[in-house]
């Protein structure tokens, strides 16, 4: 799962709870959390250590909402790297997240939410 | 509905589908997409744009996985902004969507079938 990252370590947060949901629901299946920038690992290191740890196929899931050129341009680039480093393994790509409807009911189910709620976040 | 933007038009389909979600689902609530960066409006026009439709209660949705800079630093300006320029309209802040369990469960969901599922997309 490859996120953007970001200076602040929180901001990984929401990153960190998908994986151990995805780990806790599937005990089996290895599963490392990447970033394009600030943050470790990137995605060659956790790529080559899924390989290391006998992965012999691994997808990479773009975990962000649009599809700009960080999807588009930078993670070609990445998977091109990946597979010449670790021919042994076979690397595919899933869609981007924000392209899977459930993501978009989820977030107009709490856009929903918020409209009703009486929130007032203080930054 | 706040999201970051970016050069490329096609980035900001996800969010549109969700704001098409959330007018279909309420028709007399009013709806605005802004984006912080490349794209329009900017989070001052859409408010503004919302003020002037008779809005008298606007809560600021940010479309966000994580709590970062932009979140934690640039919003509460322009929210300051905001409650200056229209004083007659309440503005107030609702959590960041990544925040929501059920986001990270929409995600978890998204991965598990990634997981399982013969993806290979071509960028």
């Amino acid at each position: 799962m490859l996120a953007h990252g970001a200076r602040d370590a929180a901001w990984a947060a929401p990153f960190e709870r998908v994986a151990a949901a995805v780990r806790a629901a599937r005990p089996g299946l290895a599963v490392a959390l990447a970033y394009l920038e600030f943050m470790a690992p990137d995605l060659p290191s956790a790529g080559a250590a899924l390989a290391q740890a006998g992965c012999r196929h691994v997808t990479v899931l773009p975990l962000f909402l649009g599809v700009g050129g960080h999807v588009r341009k930078d993670l070609p680039v990445l998977l091109e790297r990946l597979r010449a480093q670790h021919p042994g393994v076979r690397w595919t790509l899933a869609p981007t997240i924000g392209e899977d409807a459930r993501l978009v009911a989820a977030i107009a189910a709490i856009a929903l939410d918020a409209a009703d709620a009486e929130y007032d976040v203080r930054l």
